[in-house]
């Protein structure tokens, strides 16, 4: 149920050292046509890990036949070398597909500022290569595992469509924040879409579902998000079927690595309402996934609701200070910026939270997901490296 | 060594029972002059207190005779009859002290969305105003530890001028952020210095002290910093020496917040050198301040320089993305954006550390001050109010 479940795919994840554990790092997804369009997004971030300043040049024509990706280092600010190292691996895919590396998109994640051994990663796109397998042969399934770092489950995704399909899988565990999380995602489709309706569908999906998650307001380095059009079924579908359904398939991912975001005890989802605009809704939800005090406070079982009005207050959008109603987990704890219904009343055992946020100032409205804030967190983020 | 070194100054700190706890939870200063010029800064958050409410209105003429401080219940989001106990608090103030409530300052720190008990609040300006003494008596010692919430120790500096001085009281201990922190701050001083003046010196003073602590990211509701000149020394000092001293004075009390932030282990000082401007050190040195990953990494005794680069780059800044160099605690880590000096000379163990990051870009700089992230900080904040 991955990246080969739409015909016209193969992939492979096997060990080639990377890891000091031994575990499988590379992973590899050949695109075996007829078609070959595709469309990509990345981080937004300035400062670019070497696998995106290649990558990015590889999508503009909207062709990719190959995507190939490791974990075990994300291949960031290592300077030229590390850049000739993503060349190189782009070559050696190339070489083994027979395509033009100008095809071939790269992803790394990992630590930043380590360099990955080239040797050891040529040596992994030979063996990926070999390992290349179909839905039956466990092709995707293994790729969805070879990317995963601090991940602790992998992720993968199918959304059936009449007569084609879309697989996609994702890896990352934190770091999750606007235009992008840390997180590497290849989606693949046998339908028939052009590059330039992949591209305006995968902007509309992932506008509403990665670009929406903040898990600890940090942007990483390295994400990218490519989707492949092998169309192998022979079925185009309309536009907006395909984009709902695509956009279906990269909420579910979104929703996997915020269930799996790292040491966190709850997923969050703030949802503001009756705003004057889709961006202030947005904004405002931001903020309240950003404020350290609220997301301790709900890992503390606390319906804090006075942390997120200040957050609220942080931000520009549309709103009147003295007339902002909040609940959490459906109870209205705050009428008009005033205490209401009794706090005690919201129980936050449960993993699931929501907080609903009346602006009264419009008709709009959006979702923004978070975690809290634990000490597990800061545990992981203060040994991850060590 | 408190707000009552300069001559013209009473105050008081007093039990309200406003704490559970029975500790003192009220405070009052009143400037007895000749001259009552005043000026004050406020929390830039939208979503304002109601001693914020009342407190902007009475600053607006550049007098203020009195300010009245409770610990103990923020009077934050209580409604209309929250600001009735303010305005009461303040016609009680102006009666006992004898002057007009419009010149009286209210400041009030604890939690949000609970009324302060009018009945009490009101009690305790009597008896406040009963225990009015001046230095000798103890006076601004007693304020300073009654205005102390989360605060593990009283804030007090006094700067010293030719014939005049500085005195200074501070509380705070998290929710540090820009354009101030949870603080209430009270300065005075027996240097004649006309309301005008006190401005232009006030706005200079906390640009580089207050406004650059960013201890979590987030941005309190009652922030108030209010300075009182009451001309008894007779001296009038020059506007820069004044400013000079007023800055000295608040980046001591800034500095004094930032070593007593909830659960922090390290206090992080981060100079952003060679920007194109002064904005663009600030903006860069407060998205590092701000990066949870990097704050839990310092935390781990983690030298991560990875997550500094990932954090300038979402900064809007001008810099080449491949030529950035950084140092922790003058460890040149990283070199044009790649690995340089062994992080493993980086020693973690002491308190103070120092990120130093060179844009190549200009000839401005900046200093913004943080604290680590730790278990004490989720700790704290996940249990503040249960």
């Amino acid at each position: 149920m991955s990246v080969t479940q739409p015909a016209g795919f193969t992939a492979s994840g096997v060990a080639a050292g990377l890891k000091s554990t031994g575990a499988a790092d590379v992973a590899l997804v050949v695109n075996q046509g007829p078609t070959f369009d595709s469309a990509s997004v990345f981080t937004a971030n300035r400062c670019l890990a070497n696998p995106v300043l290649w990558s990015k040049e590889v999508v503009k024509d909207g062709v990719v036949r190959a995507v190939f990706l490791n974990s075990g280092g994300a291949n960031c600010y290592t300077g030229p070398d590390g850049f000739q190292t993503t060349h190189a691996v782009a070559e050696r895919v190339a070489e083994r597909v027979g395509v033009a590396a100008i095809d071939v998109v790269v992803c790394s994640t990992g630590l930043i500022g380590l360099t990955n051994p080239r040797d050891k990663v040529l040596a992994g796109v030979d063996a990926a290569h070999a390992a290349l397998a179909d839905e039956a042969g466990g092709g995707g399934d293994a790729a969805a595992h070879a990317i995963m770092t601090t991940d602790s489950v992998s992720k993968q995704a199918v959304v059936e469509g009449a007569g084609w399909s879309i697989g996609g899988m994702a890896k990352g565990a934190g770091m999750l924040a606007p235009a992008l999380a840390t997180m590497l995602v290849v989606i693949t489709t046998d339908a028939v879409v052009p590059a330039a309706d992949l591209d305006t569908a995968l902007r509309a999906a992932t506008r509403v579902s990665f670009d929406r998650l903040d898990s600890d307001g940090c942007m990483s380095t390295n994400d990218t998000v490519t989707v492949m059009a092998s169309g192998a079924s022979g079925i185009t579908p309309s536009l907006p079927d395909f984009t709902d359904a695509l956009t279906q398939m990269c909420t579910d991912l979104a929703m996997q690595l915020l269930h799996d975001a790292e040491g966190a005890d709850h997923e969050i989802a703030i949802t503001t309402l009756n705003a004057a605009s889709e961006d202030d809704a947005v904004e405002v939800g931001r903020s309240v996934a950003r404020s350290n005090l609220f997301k301790a406070a709900v890992f503390g079982k606390d319906p804090n609701w006075g942390r997120v009005l200040a957050s609220i207050g942080t931000t520009a959008a549309a709103f009147d200070p003295a007339d902002l109603d909040v609940a959490i987990n459906g109870v209205w704890v705050c009428r008009e910026s005033t205490p209401a219904e009794d706090p005690t009343l919201v129980d936050l055992a449960p993993r699931e939270v929501t907080v609903t946020i009346d602006l009264k100032s419009g008709t709009d409205r959006a979702t923004v997901w978070t975690n809290d804030l634990t000490h597990a967190y800061v545990h992981e983020n203060s040994a991850y490296s060590s």
